[in-house]
């Protein structure tokens, strides 16, 4: 995303053949791609600009691009946990009102999907406080940040949401944790009076259990409750059709509003 | 958004009373704010900090909130087309790869909603460039995004896409138009090798006419075609659902990457 | 649906001038039919097989069809109650198993939508058995199915079912209910060991109430729930497309079989 | 389903130990029924009601059932083609309005899913007439449906649609073809005046083709088309939420109606 418009050594690529041949790849000098339609040397593509091709050794013709969030999110990352699919994650980023220079929280990281997506619009001047109680996906989300470039946008803290956040006045919370009504008063005292939360709740019994606490916890209005379906096409001329199989369910999104509270 | 955090004269405000009854308004003094669960004095609420309430003349609390860009794209705009929801409007914003200093083709503008999501993700040193043909759509717009003070992100350009664009080396496309086949070769020449370009389309009859363009053009690949379908919940403890009604359609969302030609 | 081949006075038939101009209505000699489309004279249909066209007095076509039972669901029938719709009831019907000979238990029978769907399905030897507590829909429901000669197939009590239900080893039931859970005995009983029950419930809340309920019962295994959504096209040529609106919600579909306790 | 209620040797069975060990078999004097969760003697359950339970060998309840229609459906039959869905089924079965009686068209049977519903509604005195092209489908569909005690009720007849249909004045049509454009003038003469055919179409390319086709034909009104989604979700108390992954997409259901030529 950050790399420049000619491929060079150690840029990041998309190597693109058909629909389901994509990967996201580190070019290295000397270092031969493969894939079950051919390989083709890395070093034929270094120097030319991103958008060109080469014929594999299967005569197979292979495009070179500049990966783009998205691919990152959908092949380049490592993944652990449980993460918000693209579907989820812009609409949320959208909802959450935020632009560059926002200060937002996020608990937990996971994998640092959601978070890549929040950093790469609050940059340069904004930042994302992400709370995670896990090493390991605390580890891997900064892997996976620092590829892209957006690490310095993020202050990842290895802690429970629940014994404070050091941060005051922040603009907007995006809450992917298991049981987000513990931490309610700990995001309300976190936020700026006005200031928007998304909760990511993948089961319908959490969100009437957040909706009981919120209602209880008083200083929170506007409660809303989404759910996004995406379908993806087969795209072949003559046979147009949605993929036989979709993702039915990742999560509900409700979103809530800080209040002044008498 | 971009207003103070104390309401001043002038602040744009939500006024939210429940889930119904949310409007987006400006801040006048000796203005009364008037609505069927009663009416209370602008004055009232100038020098309080945005997320304060008061208490209406039918003794029904109201909260003074700032708006974000969902309210004015869901409540605040001047609307005289068909418009991008915001389902769409993140997704699109997400799979175009587009950042803070981002240089984007949108065409047409509409009444500026797709433009205004865009505009608040590159700036400050970004920029949309805006392809619109219909005058009286270009002029809506630009009040919508002067409004959210993001009008100095925005060129507008009043002229068919077909007779060309200025700018070379762009970053990313959107367009929204009814006969995208006719501008296949335009975009191409705009955009940055490797650059993302997506198509808003209404009807599957013209996923089908432009996927058919885009194979003969040959300088895009990775075609890829997205619906996205939003439920909103009713948030009444014990009686959680879905809303009974719902919107159904949209539009189809076509995805593709510039490569080099031969 | 039971009427004979020819149009006669007395049939109902389903007059079609195009998708948003379709009704179903009795032939009466001597009435003319009016719309915005024109009249024409009932006594010229008359004689004449159910397809049949004239021209209306503005010199549109009117095609005099014979009325679906999905024709009397959808405009034919009296309704005075939330209904269960037709992509939910064919696909009832089917979960439950039921063909010409069962013996079914419904409660409450609303309008008769859903009753008369399973009536047509278990006649002639077959019975439906209707509990209704509000003589008022007892009564619209009763007209409803008498004009599709239905009636035969139904008996409806005006009771509570919570007071029991008078027969046994039924074949299948089916509840539309606001508290089933208080009924969940009752239903056992009536039941035949190995038959199955399907609730039908508008909130997610009542799927969580009733699961709570089935599990403490005991005397039902294989609960599932299934949520349909139906989408309809606008069939016009060049410009095919889902309908803007659809309905996003009517209930879930919850599925349980009797088994024998120890 | 037509089996007495009794379990007797030979009778197909249900057992049911939890929502992923769910099995339509047959009970043999003398066998053991294996599972990962341990085996049973299907002697122990001879002369017991449908209804029943016993415990494997690994101590675990397994509940013997009477298979419903849609246990068939799910898990008992052979396949070999791709199906229509019950999902589509039911619906389809409520939007030709058939009922015990009705003569129906077939094309193509495939695997006699589709038919063994409309089989169900039809019986005892109306009969599917069945075209299938494919010798080695129609056998797995006549073996489906005569496990079903449903055979008697379908007249299958190997042979291309495009050469003709010998019965006349059906009551309605189902037709799932790949090319059904092909077919539309045969099905028209098949049907009486009025009634409904249905044809299922995997893509909208099919749909878009075939609505050109109808309207080319002429006799034919009240085209519709329409697209189920069906949802199924996990019933885990505390935790109710959809499957993570459901079926996407089956195919469109296009409705018409035979009206008379001039």
């Amino acid at each position: 995303m950050l790399s420049p418009d000619l491929i060079e050594e150690g840029s990041d690529v998309l190597v693109y053949i058909d629909p389901r041949r994509k990967w996201v790849t580190r070019v290295v000098k000397g270092k031969v791609f493969g894939s079950d339609r051919g390989t083709f040397r890395m070093d034929d593509v270094i120097g030319k600009p991103f958008g060109t091709s080469v014929n594999t050794s299967m005569n197979v013709r292979a495009y070179v691009l500049k990966p783009l969030l998205i691919d990152y999110i959908e092949r380049g990352f490592e993944r652990r946990t449980q993460v918000i699919y693209p579907k989820d994650a812009g609409f949320i980023a959208l909802i959450l009102g935020i632009g560059p220079g926002s200060r937002v929280l996020e608990a937990g990281i996971g994998s640092g999907f959601m978070c890549s997506v929040i950093a790469n619009i609050v940059r340069p001047n904004g930042k994302v406080y992400a709370y995670e109680i896990r090493p390991e996906f605390a580890e891997i989300a900064r892997k996976n940040l620092a590829r892209l470039g957006l690490d310095k946008y993020v202050e990842i803290k290895i802690r429970d949401l629940r014994e404070g956040v050091d941060e005051k006045d922040l603009d907007a919370a995006i809450l992917d944790l298991p049981d987000p009504w513990d931490v309610l008063d700990v995001v309300y005292r976190a936020l700026k009076p006005s200031a928007p939360a998304v909760f990511f709740l993948p089961t319908v019994s959490q969100v009437e259990k957040l909706l009981e606490a919120i209602e209880r916890h008083g200083g929170f209005v506007d409660a809303r409750c989404f759910e996004i379906l995406l379908r993806e096409y087969q795209l072949v001329r003559g046979a147009i059709r949605p993929h036989t199989t979709m993702v039915g369910h990742t999560g509900y999104i409700m979103f809530v509003r800080k209040v002044l509270k008498d």
